[in-house]
């Protein structure tokens, strides 16, 4: 599918400005961050470099593309030999970029694009959106993950995604943030995600009585079984479950009264000698009604997360920007910065550097600053296409969700919390950044 | 790209259970409707039928698709007739639906799809998440274009959308819902809805000074150039663009107080001979702050909304479902329910008659009932697929919104409220749809 034109408007016609201003050659660093956390959010996890690499290595225009670019009124007076890039267009620049499954903080860079001005101002909306979106996603997903404390967690919830292909990716990035898998076949197929599945409703509503559609479901599928018992009556329907008894999974739960219905269940079960069947429980959940629900030692073993989950309904914005730090031209390096009222931006190029208790965002060109005998910072961004080809194979997604739990594990107790915390983690300016700030704000030129 | 497995994996474990359990012959009835109406909305503006028939009509499953499957131990115990039938699959059943941008209300279908048991199972994943998300959008986009009263409306999200797909597609569902149009050129090129952009931050940044910027944005961008004025300072970005005068479509606000901004803004530009000068607004607006600048006699004339439109982020998912209601084998027909707590159905496939006052929801089968001398009730859903090939073409986007622009203009004003109206429409049962219910929740078989 071409994707050339999956892009705000503006910026192909600020692509043709720039051409025509014979700002082409100029080469631009741009950054992506969030501004400030979303609303009880103590980390956002990052995620969505698949898919941001994918783009920028097979970002190109199609002629039918650029023929429709030429109808339009705000390309009234480009030049033929701006569509004639276009055509040819290919990314040259480079792209550093945190590991996905890395947790960050206000203000630090998922990524750092370095190119072309054209060329590093193209990919701005597609590159949010993509980054966007899984991180935010991840994100729920690993609170959810750690609500459910050791209980399995698999995300459900393409049917009420934004779009089918939302909900392909939103199974990718619930995995990465700690979910055992999906429901969405194409999202284990694409990615290698581990899939999942229950019964449908219409499936017991399809036999005539709900014996028989249980007696058929485990015909099918044996020790994978999960009758689904609250098509009618909830409790009836475990007695049911009981009756025929294994092979089974388990059964699942999906609407009424959790902390009632899931020991009422298990008694049933219990007493039927099936101590082993698990309980799974779906229908609305949430990192907020999973914390109650363990707290309440409900027994359930699994949940099934769908809507919340793959829209992160609590928050379903991260408010991603992408930002001009630097400028280069014939005359040498410039520093940008923004100082709109409450978005103010930091100028120049940047890098994390991660301490075993804060972080500190530094100018790239710094080293840092480790006191004798302390542990050694890690620096986050790291180099992932230069020149325009990508240097290493990206890690798979498993390697992403691993690196995610490790990272996830380090966090302090405060970041983990499911509502906002003061200072959960610290992220300070290194002195020469704040010295390049100052210096930029005083000396913006307008 | 190949979309047969992007559903969620249960549809296809229990497509191979029907094909297991002899059932693929059965001929099923499903209906899409929302159980509730979300938080503030008094009606729900159905959207994405287009890429609903679309996907119809072009499901299959490739070769690699089916190989997967085989893989999954779900499908251990499927014969290669379940897999040799996936691979020959093609929609051949027929599809009711109201058309895009009708008005909907609680329980009314979306669309009824009637085939065989198994292609009325596999779609529903797929059908849940086009026809909620693009009918979530469109339906915002109403709210927000009438809080604006008459101003134009520009949909400016995908950069925050869920996705660069799903902002391509809330583009379109956002101009069904009556925005001028949106930012996105992909959605105008696929759809034919109007773009529309302004300048970006970058690009002033990119300029040593702001004057040059606006320069040479006016030189490219003639009439249609729009300053965005709040880079450094909005009141003195005002007074840059009044100075350079026109050619010049307006300028835009993107952060601070717009209360106070647009009124002052308004004034300098008036003051400098620019009263066609138009002013837009962005930056994280809604159909609430709409509201409220309007209210004040706000100086602005279009607004352009992003995150808040494109993620329909104060109900950011539809409750849609996708429920079984007729189920015929070589015995007869049979009628289905689900009775699970707060989640009941009605039985049996249905039609809605609207009515110029209120809708009745009644059998499929039934005759509207029009006292002598009132105007003839309109039945909403109407034939789209039939044997699985479409009847006529689909009407285009943009005869969407023009039919959501009548319909909407037809409703009672409690329907337009902002906020949750009490019986804002009326939606009744009609005599025959309630005694099927009440024959078939007494009679159901467990």
């Amino acid at each position: 599918m071409p994707i050339g034109l999956l892009t705000d408007l503006y910026q192909l016609t600020m692509a043709a400005g720039y051409f025509e201003a014979g700002k082409a050659s100029e080469r631009a660093t741009f950054e992506l961050f969030v501004r400030k956390l979303p609303r009880n959010r103590n980390f956002i996890l990052a995620a969505g470099l698949e898919q941001a690499v994918d783009y920028l290595l097979n970002l190109r225009f199609t002629p039918e593309e650029v023929a429709y670019l030429r109808t339009l009124p705000q390309f009234a007076r480009a030049s033929d030999a701006f569509f004639e890039m276009l055509a040819g267009f290919r990314f040259t620049g480079d792209l550093f970029a945190v590991a996905e499954g890395t947790p960050l903080f206000a203000g630090e860079p998922f990524l750092t694009l370095r190119a072309p001005l054209i060329e590093a101002q193209i990919p701005e909306t597609y590159l949010l959106a993509t980054i966007g979106f899984q991180s935010m996603i991840a994100t729920k997903a690993a609170r959810v993950v750690k609500a459910a404390i050791g209980r399995s967690v698999v995300e459900f919830g393409t049917r009420r995604a934004h779009s089918p292909e939302a909900g392909a990716l939103a199974g990718r990035a619930a995995y990465i943030g700690g979910c055992s898998g999906t429901s969405n076949a194409e999202t284990g197929h694409r990615y290698g995600v581990p899939v999942f599945g229950t019964t449908a409703h219409s499936w017991v509503m399809s036999f005539p009585t709900e014996r028989l559609a249980f007696e058929q479901l485990q015909r099918l599928l044996g020790e994978s079984t999960v009758y689904l018992i609250d098509s009618y009556d909830t409790i009836e329907g475990a007695r049911r479950a009981a009756e025929l008894g294994g092979p089974l999974w388990g059964v699942r739960l999906d609407s009424g009264n959790l902390v009632e219905l899931a020991p009422a269940v298990r008694k049933i079960l219990d007493e039927a000698g099936l101590g082993e069947a698990k309980i799974m429980a779906t229908g609305d959940l949430n990192e907020y009604k999973i914390h109650e629900l363990v707290a309440a030692q409900s027994p359930i073993d699994a949940f099934g997360v769908g809507t919340e989950l793959a829209t992160s309904a609590d928050a379903p914005s991260l408010g991603v920007v992408y930002k001009l730090v630097e400028l280069e031209d014939g005359a040498g390096r410039r520093y940008t910065v923004k100082l709109s009222e409450d978005k103010h931006t930091l100028p120049g190029a940047k890098q994390i550097f991660r301490y075993a208790e804060h972080d500190q965002l530094a100018r790239s060109t710094e080293c840092p600053s480790c006191p004798e005998g302390s542990a050694q910072a890690e620096a986050l961004l790291r180099p992932v296409i230069l020149g325009g080809a990508l240097i290493e194979p990206l890690p798979k997604t498993e390697d992403a969700r691993r690196h995610a739990a490790e990272s996830l594990a380090r966090l302090p107790t405060p970041c983990h919390s499911l509502f906002e915390g003061e200072d959960a983690w610290r992220v300070e300016l290194s002195p020469e950044l704040e010295c390049l700030y100052e210096r930029v704000r005083k000396g913006v030129a307008r």
